[in-house]
Formats: C-alpha cells, structure tokens, sequence
C-alpha cells in the first residue's frame, strides 16, 4: 500500500472516529435533557478530549487546535443525531464499528505521537498515552453529565488500547517496523474489543471491603 | 478615550468579574454544606478556572499565577459572601450586571490573547478561547459541586460569548480597527445576555431519542 | 544528616505517599462497584493528579511520566487492596501516617519546584503549588466518583498544607536556609494534620443564605 493511501486513511479513520466519539457524547447529553449548545460541548469534549490530555501532558498544541476537521466533525454529528433521532438505535452496530476503529486509530496515534518526541519516555508512557487518546475523552463526557465514568464499570474499553499498545512494543522488540507495528496494534484493539462485547468479556469488579 | 483610560477601566472591569464569578461559586458552595476553605476554593476555581484553561491550551503562564488580583478578588467575595449573606439576593441584580461585564470582557481577552500569539490558529480558535475564558469556570464550578454544568441546560451564558465572537470577527473583516471590534464584541455579548435574561430566551433542547 | 541519606528518606517517603494516595483512590473505588482497570485508574489519578496539575501549570513535564516510582507503587497498591482487603480496616491508623506523610512531602516538593523555576511568581504561588501537589488529587479522585471532594466538607487536609506553606515562608523571612525552612514545613504539616483528626478540629462550614 503506498504512503499516500495510508494517510487517506487515517484521515477518514480519524473523520469517521471523531463523528463516532461526538455522537455518544451528544445522545447521552438528549437524554439529559442538555441544550443544543450543551450537546455539542458535550459531544466535541468527547471527540477531543482525551486527545488534549494527551497532548497537554506531552507539551504540544492540542490536535485540534490546528486542524478545522474535529470541530466539523462533531457540527456534523450534532446535525445527525437531530436529523435521525429516531433511527439511531438501529445505527448501533454501525456506530459501535466507528467508535472501535477511532479508538484503535487514537491508541495507535497516542503511541507514535510519544515516540515522536525529543524526550525518551519509560515504554509504558507512550501506551498510556495511546490509551488517554483513545479512553479518556468517554471519562470527560461521564464527568461532564455528573455521572461514574462507564469505563470504570463495563467492558473492555480502555483495557483493549493497553492490550494494543503492549502488543505494539512486542511488535517493536522482536524488529518489525513501525507501520507494522502500528496496523497489528490497530488490529488488536479492534479485535479486543470486538470480541469482549461480542463474548461479554469484561474486567473482573475489584470487590468491596464489607 | 485615551489608551490610559481604556486600561484603567480594564483593570476595573476584571475585578468586578472575578468579584462576581467568584461569588456565584462561593454561594452554591454554601448551599451545598462546604466549609469556607472549600467555598474559596470553589469560588477561585469559578474566576480563574476558565482563563485557566485557555492559557494551558494555549501553552502560556495561567493568568492568576502572575497577577495578585484574583486571588484578592476570591478573598474580597468570600469575606463578602459571609458579611452580607442575608442581603445577597437583594443584589442579584447587580451581581449579574457584574457577571456579564466580566464575561463579556473575558471574551474579549480570550479573542485577543489568541490572535497575540506568534501561531496562526483557524478564526473558531480564538472565538473558542473567547469562551472557555468566559463560560468554563462556571463548567469547572459544578464539577466541582458534583452537579450537571448549568450552562448545558440554562440561558444564553457561553453561546453570548460565541455570539460576540462572531461579531468580532464580522468587524475585523469590514476593516475595523482591534479597539472597535472588542468595544463592539464585548456590547455585543452584555446585550445579548441581558435580552436573553429579560425576555426568557434560550437555546432549544436536544431531543431525547425515546 | 548527609544529602545522600534525606534524598534517601526522600524516595522513601515518596514511595509510600503515593502508596497511601492510591489505597484511598482504589478503595474508594471498590466500594462504587468498579472494575480492576478502574480502580487502579482511580488510585492512579489520587496519586498522581496534584501533582500533574501542579506540573501542568507550571509548564513542566509531569513527574510520574519521567520516574516508574508512581505506577509502580500503584500497582503494588492495587494488589495490596486485593491481597488484604478484609484486613485493610484495621491498617486505617497506619495508612492515615503513610498518607500525612506524603502530603507532608508533596507540598515540600511544590513550593520547591515551584521556587526553582525561573520565573519569580508571588510568594503565594509556592504555596498553592504545595497545596495541589498534596491535595488536588483527592479532589480527581472525588470528580471520578461523580461525589462532592471530602476535603471540601471535611478536616483539616488541604488548610495544613497552606499552614506549612506559610511557616515556610516566615521561616525564609527569618533567614532559615532551604532544608531547615522544608522540614519545619513539613513537621508542621504533619502535626496540623494529626492535631486536627485527633481532636476533630475542621474548618467553619460557610452559612447557607437560607
């Protein structure tokens, strides 16, 4: 595959997991009863939140600061979600799809972004910050709706973009080089998640002290 | 005006609004069952936690940490809230005059701040900035508080500041000079507010999907 | 006392301050119903999210991204909760040392990073970046939980650090050098926070307006 198709396709991968990320930002705000402006805060947060925690706590200008497709996207999303309310349950599959392929794009994103800096961080860094990239903007959507973050509670989510990350660096050690890398940490996570939601898989509760 | 006229009266507007930001925080904290180191916190979170957050993504020095004003302006509402507690709601109306000028002046300052730095952002950036430095203490206040952020649900507040910072923008195109488009920018904002105080306007809801 | 034994007692110190900021994130988080993946998240953040935000605001690198000490001591935390849970209980008196003890050394830490940088802020900005450092991840943690931050309502917590703070600078004033002005800091930390708990000294709450 030549250089140039590759980047068409993180771009529309990046378009798609944008619209994907906004949408279950600004359903969730409908339900609550949020504004059209609250809604797309709530959306927009969700798209690029996790992306500029990871960007901040590198000491780079936020993603989407510099690039108009986020804001666009999530405009987008807002138009959609008010135009096909009532078709979007049966979207739901489709939707899952996007939102599995943004957060393998954004863990693979998170993770070369840190390799890319001057600074040589500990290995587990450039994983964590895949999995912000990819996690944390769904925390920052549940904080903004007052409610316990879902990711803390249900599901492999997050969990998959360290599997992905960990399997980058396995990757990495044994020589392959890094678009190899990043395509089967993509692949992981896509298939982690798939298979956790599609087998009920999740991570065991920590139980209570009584 | 003079330009000496003009910075006295910024300097003036500015602790008015962290005077009046800060007590909104200071109050719910009250009414909440906070102690008064947390009504302060709470309080200086409301006046500073938006310009905050414009300056960290902007990668500039958080505007309190140089200029003593704020953190005296968030003592002076404290000592305020707890003197004049009973006559408070007797000043509502004028806590929102205050309110507004601040806001509206934040916008401002964010609009400006933006287009000062050596980076080019896209012309949504600063109006952004414009707004997060005017509405997200109010977002950051009712994290805090563990409440749904009111501005999601309520009022034109932030959508004043967007408003003004589209107008900003329409003056800089027609060839304005900076000074007449904040003056216009900043009116823009306390009279949109203010209208939509009198006559109950708000954003229409989201729909929930049912 | 030779430098190569306080930096010693300092990592010492460090290792089990971020231990005890952790165990009170995870078991916190056990008792919302959490999975593993969110626990250690949540002890993750109480233990590394003041100072993140202290760093953050001073335009550095966050500490636990450049040192394995932090995630590392929230592993061992987070297996330490599961391996002892039914026997956790009975360490609160040994964990309430651990956990002043690194709220001691953290706000040392943030008026010291804070004085070594470059620029000159207020004698008041120190203090503030002592007090995040030790206090502002509790208040993460809260928000995680979607409940109002403890340290908001209850204690003396965060007002020992601004305490300590204050003798530091007075102790300066006086013409203490650095290492006596930060043990004095922290001694007074630490006292104000065990005088507090053991003779249920708290901050006024602020009156309601009714």
């Amino acid at each position: 595959m030549a250089m140039m198709d590759v980047n068409n396709m993180i771009d529309i991968i990046d378009a798609i997991g944008v619209f994907a990320f906004a949408i279950s930002g600004i359903r969730m705000a409908a339900n609550k009863g949020f504004d059209l402006f609250g809604a797309f805060v709530v959306g927009f947060a969700t798209a690029i939140g996790g992306g500029t925690i990871r960007d901040l706590l590198l000491g780079v200008t936020p993603v989407w600061m510099t690039n108009s497709l986020y804001v666009t996207m999530t405009i987008m999303a807002l138009l959609f979600v008010v135009v096909f309310r009532k078709r979007l349950i049966h979207m739901n599959v489709t939707l899952f799809i996007f939102d599995t392929f943004g957060l393998a794009l954004y863990t693979v994103v998170g993770i070369e972004k840190t390799l890319a800096m001057d600074y040589v961080y500990p290995w587990w860094v450039p994983i964590t910050m895949g999995t912000l990239g990819g996690a944390a903007g769904g925390i920052i959507r549940d904080v903004l709706l007052a409610e316990i973050p879902l990711i803390f509670k249900k599901e492999i989510y997050a969990t998959a973009c360290i599997f992905g990350g960990v399997i980058f660096f396995i990757c990495d050690a044994l020589g392959a080089n890094h678009l190899v890398s990043d395509f089967v940490c993509a692949g992981v996570v896509v298939a982690a998640r798939i298979l956790a939601v599609r087998y009920g898989i999740s991570i065991p509760k920590i139980k209570k002290e009584e």
